[in-house]
């Protein structure tokens, strides 16, 4: 189905696949023909993301990679007076390794095996160097996790776990994207970063899914926490594919949130400019999002302005109270990086952006128990004697909410 | 769909569907109607554990519930060399809260609101407790949690972010289950514990989704970790409707694995007996599963020889390798309580229990997560200069199994 890459921005076309970047410096997609796709096109008889093995550049597989995908819908009724709106959350936490970043691990690895690959790699220390490793270890191949030199021993544990070859890397972590886009090794690498090509086809599955839960409807707003933009861009592809397709008419609106703490991506929105500027962060609890450089946050502008959304950033106290309410109202334990959708949310309806009457899907892209149960939350649980226990409880069961 | 309960041993009926124990003294499951039940009667229109709810002794719901159950199977070929068999993998750590227990939840929860409980409890310091604590906090009904006394921070870390209310128990926490089945509140509290009715209700629908991703055929074996046997004792209800309803022939085997170290229903079918005697315990990584008098043993052992399969244990040793081998080779990140599925496989195969040319499915009963990330494991990743990154991945990439 893919025919090659293409620039969102200008629209040069190239005719490989494996290209990454356009002359014009902006990140390529790969072409997929859509035409003729409908929701009777989804292939029943697989699982996850190769569901929609119509729309990717790669064939369908049944080890770890098909638990990619396929998540709840939740609609988080209980939160609709928090939020302002009608609340709907896909709940991406239920991946394989507790990320959205399976999908596009999944189909990286499918296409790094495809392309006769001995290496798939990517740069992270965090959810995405979880799930390539986990993928690569399911369909054998051999993986590569670029870590920062300082990387938490918790978090090089929960990589670790997989035994890809972990490489430190000392000096500069930020320039290490831009090195491996630019890498020339013999054989190659197939580096299988946030917005590479690759991972944006499986990215855009969750766009799939969401329409097709809503189908002949959609949505008519979706909330992401943005990062590099490759979510957005991702989102925003698959879209665009079943609009070419002729299975969605309106478009929903594409919102994007990010912790002010580290939000190049609101900032250029509010300031109306047409590209991103890097900034200089501070510390913030949604560490999985804060990237100061986005490499396709113009392509997530665009993906914003093209669908008639925004982008807004979320201070920490809504992050830690967006992801509290999340879970003693809905149930969900997600991590704080997610919870910045809820807590954008507030901020899109108090400005008019989002209306009562509206559906709205929040993404929540983690889970939240790689970074629970340390112990270091503390309780105020009180203890009872076994003998007082009838007591206890009837007085507790006579004033349930007391 | 319920019209009262029955003792799957001495046969005895009660019109009541909240009873939880037989004169007999077994434990009494919920009489569900099977006839006329085939594949066609799956719910599409609604997700997860909903959607057999002509099963179920309750009404569908599209909150957090609706995430518990529909989780992937997975093919894992590349264990078949390891496992002696044609191995897939269940994977119910992709629940809401990580684990299977969220089947049960889902429909104890909702069960206990359509019975006008004020509040819905467990005896529980795990998965379970999350679970009910989890679900609860989606429906918006209260929720008492019981703990022993000298529970790890972490754990109540981890069940506390729902906000239940949480005692610790001082005394005999063995005792307390026993207590929660006699216990005489006024409101009644609905204590859904391991092997509660409602529960096994929920936790049926694994067995349910199995025989539907093989229909029209069953998978050869099933194997399940056990520690109270309400697991077990709901595969083999679920599997028995299937059967009642004549949408499967033969019935899988199903295989129970305990860690040897706390193993009351294994030895109990090594010896031959009818019951299960309690044992006295010694400490295993797979704490999830350690009951060393499980109040559903006798079930479990009645379901192995029922459908012709076998309870055994394994060694600490063979857990932990079992559950390393599963994240290496499958990408799959389990606790050591559902690695000792995979570990006992490889025990059966030895023995002839399994032959090579069977499908085996190993139910992974909960996420390994929630016990990583601590830092603990050490990790041998060396640190390489970002300007040596491109010799490094060469060499690296040139002798990739090096």
């Amino acid at each position: 189905m893919a025919s090659g890459t293409v620039c969102y921005a200008c629209g040069t076309t190239y005719p490989s696949t494996e290209r990454l970047r356009c002359d014009c410096g902006e990140p390529v997609w790969i072409e997929v023909d859509p035409s003729g796709f409908d929701w009777s096109a989804v292939r029943d008889g697989e699982q996850g993301v190769w569901r929609y093995a119509d729309l990717l550049p790669v064939e369908p597989s049944t080890d770890v990679s098909a638990g990619a995908g396929d998540t709840p819908l939740i609609r988080a009724e209980r939160l609709d007076e928090y939020a302002g709106c009608r609340l709907h959350v896909k709940d991406e936490g239920l991946n394989p390794t507790g990320s959205f970043k399976d999908r596009g691990s999944a189909v990286g690895v499918g296409a790094a095996i495809e392309r006769g690959r001995e290496l798939v790699g990517t740069v992270s220390h965090g959810n995405m160097a979880m799930s390539t490793a986990a993928m690569a270890a399911g369909r054998g191949l051999d993986c590569v996790v670029l870590v920062p030199e300082r990387i938490p021993p918790g978090r090089l544990e929960l990589i670790a776990q997989y035994e890809p070859t972990l490489l430190k890397v000392a000096g500069d972590y930020g320039r290490l994207y831009d090195e491996t886009v630019s890498l020339d090794t013999e054989p190659a690498i197939e580096f299988v970063n946030s917005d590479a090509p690759l991972r944006v086809e499986g990215q855009k599955t969750v766009a799939l899914e969401l329409c097709e839960a809503f189908a002949p409807d959609v949505p008519d707003a979706i909330v992401l926490p943005v990062s590099s933009g490759g979510h957005a861009s991702a989102v925003w592809k698959g879209l665009r594919e079943l609009s070419a397709a002729g299975v969605v008419d309106d478009l929903p609106r594409l919102y994007l949130v990010q912790a002010a703490a580290c939000d190049p991506v609101a900032r250029a929105y509010r300031e109306g400019a047409e590209t991103v500027t890097p900034v200089d962060p501070d510390e913030t609890v949604a560490f999985s999002i804060s990237n100061a450089s986005p490499p396709s946050g113009n392509r997530a502008l665009a993906a914003v302005r093209d669908t008639g959304g925004a982008a807004v950033s979320v201070s920490e106290a809504a992050i830690t109270e967006a992801q509290s309410i999340l879970a003693t109202e809905a149930g969900l334990c997600v991590e704080p990086a997610s919870a910045t959708t809820l807590a954008g949310v507030r901020t899109l309806t108090d400005e008019g952006e989002l209306a009562a009457d509206e559906d709205v899907v929040v993404v929540t892209t983690g889970t939240g128990f790689k970074e629970l149960g340390t112990g270091s939350e503390p309780s105020d649980a009180r203890t009872i004697d076994l003998g007082d226990l009838e007591t206890e409880l009837s007085a507790i069961v006579s004033n349930p909410s007391g």
